[in-house]
């Protein structure tokens, strides 16, 4: 038998500070160690504090998948590819079986060999719209520009399959790369066969198109190709609200955080000047959050740039961004009227430039919480604290708790 | 391959204070933070202490399903139904398929409106009596009166069902609840069948009891319906005795925790004064545990007063029961000649009133455990201990060990 509680409901902040953890590497300090964090600092002591292995010690997590993880929901059955959550993210409309990628604008030579798979970090909404309805073999192909260079792919007709290989090298200098089937069957061989085509056709439209040849007569590299990677097929899953029984909002920039959130039945949150950069506004999101945090029982905030230094392995710059966090962001969410949730969805070490498996920090801050001896918020400072060390899957049903939306298994 | 050791067999007392986890809320501080404790702390300081999951994070367990994991019993795979160990815990006899369930006397008006469904507290053997062995569409029907208004139905036939909804509407002034199948199928059905006859039948034989009439002259509310709740289907598990090589006794109060002992094949001693209420005589209690620990490898000892006291959201009560436990039960238990383990089944903190998913302290004291540095036994400062943060599942398997009783995986 099973019971809700009929009242004394709370809100929740959960702010996911992307690639937040790190390794001592300067001084025998990590980033968040060495950062100023006053107000990160004042949550960890008013609150308790530990590790979280995001998806399972030693398991180096995605983004997407951390992501999963994090809103409580098992990626090893949840996970649909990445280029579900980029479409989503794009705004698109998926139906059931829908095959999405992601993909980018990029440049290769007559010969197909990839110059720049990033196209110069430049697209072009008029070249997208080249390609956009397209049909081939019956299926049709939707396509979208979102930043840069970067796009979203969307594949919809009959038996098509998320298991075929990406086209994208990852490597310049590399060939193009054909698609093959993951699997060995119908649909497979099928899907191949449509990107390839869809890749093939894509240099026929965008190479001497107009605006490619204008790019090149301003010395810039033509986006003359489309490559797709991280083939995914959408199906409906069971909404945050269904599962926990709570409404949910999505304050971040980046289109990846956006699309998982979608996924999960979440309402995106439109935040002028959040970019998923170096510029993002935090005060604007700060605002956004906490504005979001009237309407809505649960408020997911994202914050990007911390990640990118890690991987460009700027320790000085990690370090920074986390200062203007914990300055821009922190200090305004900080006494919301809501249980508040500080960690990152991975380790970023800046020593490694890539994820790790490391556990990140964790805090939670609230009405009741236990408290503990920790009141400096850092991947050393926190492992002493009353949390211990949990899994990522576990952090929302132990919100979800605190805020009173709970479900009592057994009598 | 396994292997037993053959020698070096110990004893161990596991001690289950319902409910005994809870949250800072007097003065910062959660009640037994705030109890006067010099037995518990001696064990802490002398022992290993870490927080658990009684389940799993996040998850509120029901006293049903914790006492379950506690034992080592998977509750999403053991858990057979509440009604199950009610009537277990009853002493009533269970075959393979029966279907059981927890009752209560209660009072409704001729419009089968629930005046009281506790029947002002008091039951009665006679009216018990009255339906005992009542057989309805071939199946044959057991009951119970077992303290105040509570009563246990098993119901024994071919094709019955234990997913049936309840008939008891958990609230007054709502109407008696018509029973229905929770599956599709031919048992569910037809034990939605029964349990309303037997609910319609208990009506017309209670109403108009002469027991009942005797209440009604002396002002008391009649008990003239039996509204049944927690369907459970009987079968016989691996003991304890067969999945861990020792033998185990309970010692407890409140019937719910003797039937669970009983479901996994330990022994019930008798105690006298042990009701499972405030007024338990603890000091009976502790003299039978160690006199059981003549005779059994392993004791279980279940006090109860304090989740009673989380449910009133008495913060003085729970503090003081706490003290009492300590004074009386722990005193006396302390210094047997085997391995003493104590934990709670859940929280039940007293600022929300209800159990809650956040871990409860735990101690190990025995031969040979390793010591850390904690010396206060409370939810805060067992946070830091050597044990971490353990899942209740684990428990058995780690005293299990400590008494010798292993099997060793692999080789």
């Amino acid at each position: 038998m099973s019971g809700k509680s009929g009242s004394d409901k709370h809100k929740a902040i959960l702010l996911v500070c992307d690639g937040l953890g790190d390794r001592p590497s300067v001084d025998g300090k990590t980033p968040l160690q060495a950062a100023y964090t006053p107000n990160l600092d004042e949550l960890s002591e008013a609150g308790i504090n530990g590790l979280m292995d995001v998806i399972s010690p030693g398991i180096v997590p995605g983004s997407d998948t951390a992501h999963l993880s994090l809103f409580g929901y098992d990626p090893y059955t949840y996970y649909p590819g990445r280029g579900v959550f980029e479409a989503l993210g794009a705004d698109m409309d998926l139906h059931k079986r829908d095959v999405a990628f992601r993909a980018n604008f990029a440049t290769v030579d007559e010969n197909m060999r990839v110059i720049d798979r990033r196209a110069g970090r430049k697209g072009s909404k008029e070249l997208a719209e080249a390609l956009n309805g397209l049909e081939i073999d019956g299926v049709t192909i939707s396509m979208e520009n979102t930043t840069e260079h970067r796009c979203a792919v969307v594949m919809r007709g009959k038996h098509l399959s998320r298991y075929v290989s990406d086209v994208d090298t990852h490597e310049a200098g590399d060939f193009v790369q054909e698609c093959k089937p993951l699997k060995d069957g119908e649909a497979e061989r099928k899907t191949a066969t449509i990107v390839n085509k869809f890749v093939e056709k894509s240099y026929e439209l965008l190479n001497d198109h107009p605006v490619n040849e204008e790019r090149r007569q301003k010395g810039e590299l033509p986006a003359n190709i489309i490559l797709l990677r991280g083939a995914g097929s959408y199906e409906k899953i069971t909404s945050i609200k269904e599962r926990f029984g709570f409404s949910a909002a999505c304050v971040a920039g980046a289109s990846l955080y956006k699309g998982v959130a979608k996924y999960l039945g979440m309402d995106i949150i439109p935040v002028e000047g959040a970019t998923g950069r170096a510029d993002t506004n935090l005060e604007n999101k700060a605002e956004a959050a906490l504005h979001a945090l009237e309407e809505y029982d649960f408020v997911f905030v994202h914050v990007k740039d911390i990640d990118n230094n890690g991987h460009d392995g700027n320790y000085e710059g990690k370090k920074n961004i986390i200062a203007k966090i914990d300055k821009e962001l922190v200090a305004r969410l900080k006494d919301a009227d809501a249980y508040i949730a500080v960690t990152g969805d991975h380790s970023t070490p800046v020593s490694i430039k890539r994820h790790s498996s490391d556990p990140v920090p964790l805090l939670i801050k609230g009405e009741g919480v236990r408290t503990d001896d920790v009141n400096k918020f850092d991947e050393i400072s926190v492992s002493s604290g009353g949390l211990c060390r949990i899994k990522g899957i576990d952090l929302m049903p132990i919100l979800a708790d605190f805020m009173g939306y709970y479900t009592m298994y057994g009598t």
